[in-house]
Parts: C-alpha cells; sequence; structure tokens
C-alpha cells in the first residue's frame, strides 16, 4: 500500500487541465472533429528539408558530429544569430543594439512563458493580460499561484486604455500596485483572437504604464507573427518602440508553429541583461539547455535559406483554411444566428462569439451537445482570466483538411441552432 | 535607461552557477583540458543510426509524417512501453505492475528532478541526498529554496545508517522531521562518485526510513545504469524491491548519456499514480511534451534492435578510457601524494579525494593553480550539500581522448606536488 504524499502547495495546486477531461471523454467518438488542438498541419512539415538538414549535417561533422551532443544553455550562438536577424528582418524593426547575445533558446516559447513567470512572481503576485489572452498561460500561472489580472477591452476587442488606467488606481487603492510584476501580450495572429495589436495600441501601452509610475516588464508573445496569410502585420516589435524604450521587454517567439513543432524549439529575445540572465539561470536548472540536434536541424534549415519557402507553403495552406472556415461559417449562417468573428489574416484560431445568453462552457449544455455532435472546441471562458464571458469559442484550424473543417462547421451550426 | 525589475524571491535567489565563471575565465587558455564538462565521447555517438532512424520514420510515415508533429505530454506511448521494458528488462527486477502508463518522457532526466522537486517541496523543505552528490540537483534545489541535507556516510564511502537515523532524530527535536519530503539517491555509476548503491543499502534505506516512521518519495536518479564497462550493477532498482515497496518512488533514466546528448530526452517511471500525475500536470505548463522529433527518432533506434549494439561500442570506449585514467593517475603517483579514488565500473566520472588539507574549491591557490596548467575540474565540494569536505574533485572522462587525458592528468600531478 502506497504511502500518501504530502505535496508542496504547488503540487497541491496544480490540477488536471480541464481540456483534458474534455478531450478524454471525446475518446469514445472515434468520427470527432477536433477544433480545440493547436496543432499544426502535417500536410506542410518540412520533412525533405529536415532529412536533407541532417545528411548536410552529418556530411560537414563527419569528423566530429557534434550536433548529437550536448549544447549550451543559451543555445547555439548560429542559431541564435539567425534568429535574431530574423526578427530584425521585420518590416519597421528597429532593435537598438540587436544581438545573438540577447537571445535564449528554450522548448517552445512555453519555456519562456514559464521561466519568465518564475523569475518575476511570487505568489499572490499579479500579471496583466489580454482578455482574452493564451489559456495555457493562464494556467501556468495559476499552477505557480500567480495571479492574472484582463486588461479591460472595448466593444472591438482592442485595449481600453482609460479603463486601464481605472483597473491600476484601483489596485493601488487595495495596496496592490507593488504586486503587478508585468504584463503580457499575444501581439500578432493572436490565440486565441487572431487579431494584432496595432501600432497605436503599443504606444499607448508604454503611455498607460508610465503615466501610473508603472514601468514593469512586458512579455510580447509573437509565437504566431511567421503564419500570416498574406502580409505580415504591419506593427514593429515592441522591442523597437521609442515609446516603450525603458521598459524590460521579452519578446517571445517559436520554430515549432512554423516549421515544426515536433522539434518543440522557441526563442526569447530580453532587452534586459538582468532578466535574461535570471531565465537562463532557471534554465539551467530545468534542463541545461534545449536540445542541440533540433537546434542543430533548424539552424541548417535557416543557413541555407529554406525558411521563406516553406513560409510562404504555409501561408498559402493556412490562409486557404481560414477561408473556407469563414465561408463555412457564413454558408452555415452563423452571422444570422446572432454570433460575431474576424476574419484572421494569419495564425491558427478563429475566436467565435455566441449571443450574450449562450454557454459554452465545459459541462455546459451546449457544450454535452458538440460532444454528442462530434465537435470539440476549446471553451472560450479558459481563455480569459476570469473565466468570464462564457459565450466564445476558440477554434483551431491547423490540422483539419478543408472538407472536415467545413463539416465541424456544420456540426457546430447544428448544436447552435438548438440554442438561439 | 531600462528599469530596474522587482524579481520574484526565486527571481533573486538564482545566481549564476560558479561552475560557469571557472569556464569562461578559462576560455582565455584554448589548450585547457576540460575534466569538468561531464558531456558524452563524439567518437561513439550513433549518427549513422540517427540518419537510418530518420529515413525509416519519412518512408514509413510519407503520408502523415507525424514525427515532426507535435506528440503528447506524458510522450510517445511505444517509447514508454519500450522504456519501460528496458528496465524491467535487467537483471534482478521484479516491478510490480509494470506499465507504460508510469512512465513520462523528460527533456534528459534533469527536467524530471525539477518537476519532482516543484510538487514534493515549499521552501524551507528538506531533501535527503547522498555525500556526494549531483551538482546540478543542489544547485536547482537551491534555486527552488529547498534544503538538501546530506545522508552522513562512512569511511568507505556508503551510507551510515546509524547516523542517518540521529540525523532524523536530531530534525525531529529540532521540529523539522515534517519538513524532510524526500530522498535522492544516484543510485549507479554514479555521478560524481562512480560507486553504485548496494543491493543491502536499498533495503537499510527502507528500513531506517520506515523505522522513524517517515514513509518519504524516494528519486531513484539512475542516469548512468546502461553505461556499466563489462556488467551491469548487479543490484535491481528499488522499484522493485518488496522492503520499498510502501515508498512513492519515481526512478529516473536517460537516453541522452547512452545515446545521443544532443537529442535531451530522458524519463522517469514513477510507482505512484497521483505524484506522477501532479509531475505531468507541471510538465504540461512547462511546455507540454518533449520534442515529439528526438522521441520518435529514439523510438525507432530502440525498436529496430540497435540499442545493445550501440551500448557495446559505448561500454568498450568508456572502459578504456577510464582504465587509461586510472592508469595514468597510478603512474602519476597519485596514490603516494596521499589521494584516493576508486576505479570506476561504469559511468563517466572519477571521484579524486585529496589530502585532507587540500583545499580544491573555487578561488583556492589548487584551483588557480590547475587553470595556469591549463586543466579544469569541478571542485568537490560543490557536490555536497554543506559544501564540505574541500579536498576532492570530479573528474570526467567522457569527452577527451587517452591521450589528452593523460595529458590532463599529468597537468594535475604538477600542481598536486606543489601541494604535498
Amino acid at each position: 500500500m502506497l504511502e500518501k504524499i504530502s505535496f508542496s502547495e504547488m503540487g497541491l495546486r496544480v490540477q488536471e487541465p480541464v481540456i483534458v477531461d474534455l478531450m478524454v471523454r471525446s475518446l469514445g467518438n472515434p468520427d470527432i472533429l477536433d477544433l480545440a488542438v493547436g496543432f499544426t498541419s502535417n500536410e506542410t512539415l518540412p520533412t525533405e528539408e529536415v532529412s536533407r538538414a541532417l545528411s548536410l549535417l552529418a556530411e560537414k561533422t563527419a569528423s566530429n558530429p557534434e550536433y548529437l551532443q550536448y549544447g549550451t544553455n543559451q543555445g547555439r550562438p548560429l542559431l541564435r544569430e539567425l534568429t535574431a536577424n530574423m526578427i530584425a528582418g521585420f518590416a519597421n524593426e528597429k532593435i537598438p543594439d540587436l544581438s545573438h547575445n540577447n537571445v535564449l533558446i528554450t522548448n517552445g516559447s512555453q519555456q519562456a512563458l514559464y521561466l519568465a513567470a518564475q523569475v518575476l512572481c511570487n505568489q499572490g503576485d499579479i500579471l496583466f493580460v489580454e482578455n482574452p489572452t493564451y489559456f495555457v498561460f493562464l494556467e501556468l500561472l495559476r499552477g505557480l499561484g500567480i495571479t492574472a489580472i484582463s486588461m479591460p477591452t472595448k466593444e472591438n476587442g482592442r485595449i481600453d486604455f482609460d479603463k486601464l488606467s481605472l483597473v491600476i488606481d484601483e489596485l493601488e487603492e487595495k495596496g496592490l500596485k507593488k504586486r503587478i510584476k508585468g504584463a503580457y501580450f499575444v501581439s500578432y495572429f493572436a490565440n486565441p483572437s487572431s487579431r494584432s495589436l496595432p501600432l497605436e495600441d503599443k504606444i499607448a501601452i508604454g503611455l498607460t504604464f508610465k503615466n501610473k509610475d508603472l514601468i514593469i516588464p512586458i512579455i510580447e508573445d509573437a509565437a504566431y507573427r511567421n503564419l500570416y496569410y498574406k502580409h505580415p502585420y504591419a506593427a514593429c516589435s515592441m522591442l523597437s518602440l521609442p515609446e516603450l524604450k525603458d521598459f524590460p521587454i521579452l519578446y517571445l517567439g517559436t520554430y515549432t508553429k512554423p516549421l515544426a513543432s515536433g522539434m518543440k524549439i522557441g526563442f526569447g529575445y530580453c532587452n534586459h541583461k538582468e532578466w535574461l540572465n535570471k531565465l537562463l539561470y532557471v534554465k539551467g536548472h530545468h534542463d541545461f539547455g534545449s536540445a542541440n540536434f533540433s537546434q542543430a536541424l533548424i539552424e541548417t534549415f535557416l543557413k541555407e535559406g529554406w525558411f521563406p519557402h516553406h513560409l510562404q507553403r504555409q501561408h498559402e495552406h493556412y490562409g486557404r483554411k481560414a477561408a473556407s472556415f469563414h465561408q463555412a461559417l457564413i454558408d452555415e449562417k452563423f452571422h444570422e444566428m446572432g454570433w460575431k468573428w474576424d476574419k484572421p489574416e494569419g495564425g491558427l484560431m478563429f475566436w467565435l462569439r455566441g449571443p450574450h445568453h449562450l454557454d459554452t462552457s465545459i459541462g455546459s449544455e451546449f457544450c454535452e451537445s458538440c460532444i454528442e455532435e462530434g465537435v470539440l472546441y476549446v471553451p472560450g471562458d479558459l481563455n480569459i482570466a476570469e473565466r468570464n464571458p462564457k459565450n466564445c469559442i476558440r477554434a483551431a484550424i491547423g490540422t483539419m483538411p478543408d472538407n472536415r473543417l467545413r463539416e465541424a462547421v456544420h456540426r457546430l451550426a447544428t448544436v447552435a441552432k438548438l440554442f438561439l
């Protein structure tokens, strides 16, 4: 009889993600169409390039195959250089003192989020997040005992800076202003909203926080920036904005989404030396360096100049899927049923807002009916710090082919009709 | 001018590992011989097998190249099954209810150590460790604010269970017994001691803790178990011992050391469902799954039956190096200079114990002289929770060829002669 364990506070706090429960329950239905899982498409994975990259590596390092050996904690220097240049290569970027020394390579950008939260926040500290925001980030914050607070939004989904100022005032009145340790933005073709953060909003972020004497670390999550359909989003990163030049900024990106999710390689670019060092020290404890092998392959991929062509294939693929999904929503009369959504210009997500009275949360009648009908989604409330409102749906379009995406929309519509 | 950051307690606590400072300072000397870095040998990396594995994967999954796609948080089922069977395949193993459901795949076994510490310990909690023990584990515990306490050892390096009972009594008197949250053992060809934990000691661990009514989680780190030179070490894992059947056990292993460190894939086998789940929940926050690509390659490697042959190559390689290093120590008169060491029967480490008066710590005259002479080692005190004694050295033999290993010993001897 195994002894019961007396777990740490954190051990007690962490629970099975509710989304796992949803997925496990849906396993009974082999025909289920999964709009919940944020995978990329298997169709556009760079299989040939990866094989070619390995051949090149094996050839070039025949006498010293360092690509299969441990690398460094911070990541391969050339990969970091190519990464810094890739970020700086977007239109309108003017990153001061651009250097590969500011880059760290991580196990997907997810790990960088975890590291950032660990070194910034004690239990009970506060991070500002968007509404909606990336739901796994909300989960990891809960695991660490950190409080996420949504920045208020306007009807059009953009941040309401006047109200944000009021929120800061309220926190100050409660003696909580000093617990605000940072702010998190998913700024390009966001998961889940599909929106991008306009330049003027980035500038307003700086002004608003500065006005409140709150020059806090900013995490800019640009995981989907490369996955535009037609054009990159025009706004530069926060790293390049003079209005934000006093702010410690950790800009995150990834090679998992646009290149190969199976390699799980992401990156951070940090303009603040001390913060970067803290991230690296904790990474040294997590794993002392992300897989050097994956890094070497991606480095080769970039160095050989294969990335632009590969991205073009991705852009066309996801652009076509998004158009098809959007059209299916129109054809299935979602507008007429009182639903709203933006047509994404990049990324893998649709953020569907149902009628106000609707409850899409786990265990809701709507959700149960969808499982019965054979379609899965991520309930919108999981993407919102306060778990409210509950009338939205995150639908990911990465994995399924067009015909199945259209069938998924049809099943959603079948259920939506019952909840008018 | 960038704003100063108000870091979390953890962010404040983490510091640059002292060993980094040592390495950076030695960069000035391009001829330095590095006995500090625990890398494996580039000579025995399975370059051909990895290329073949990728070809096989690409061929078999041509229409659905899932190996480049995200995997699951827990790890590939077949890899977990092959891993469970690999552990169970060692002589004398009788793991109750063996199942791949008890396996989790991690970013090296390092990540499993981190996860285990996170879910077991609050700040100020206590973990028992060996003396000496794996120094990166000590560092990560410091980062998390966890107190490591060395279990007392006898002159021959084995755990002194009578004294351990006294240590537990003392902690109880101080009201700290309830803060003891687990015990950590590196049980096969250990880093750094090169020793293995005898069966009778494993049994005594169970008896000693049980006598003190302290049935705490045990972490058994078997990272070097596959790297024996002639024969696997005979003792079974703690998972198989009836005397430990009440104890929650997390057994750790890795494919980095014996297969390819660049892939950074390790694993844990946990006999305690709730503990395993907690580890998985936090892993979901860290990265929601280790690189599926590396996992798929290693899975292929195992499935195709290439592992035994590859291991044999490793055994011969490291056995030869260890014999050569051992002989060099004898030839350079280390015994006569009052040094002691065990001749390893596996692993990558020599644990050299100098004369009692010697101080090998960072900044010591001995250490500085070694850097000047062109040889680096890990100071022994870094491998000991209490940073005492200071007369030992961890020498890793994985990377350098024989002639350089012998030259490194010669340089060490040159310095040792000055400190008789």
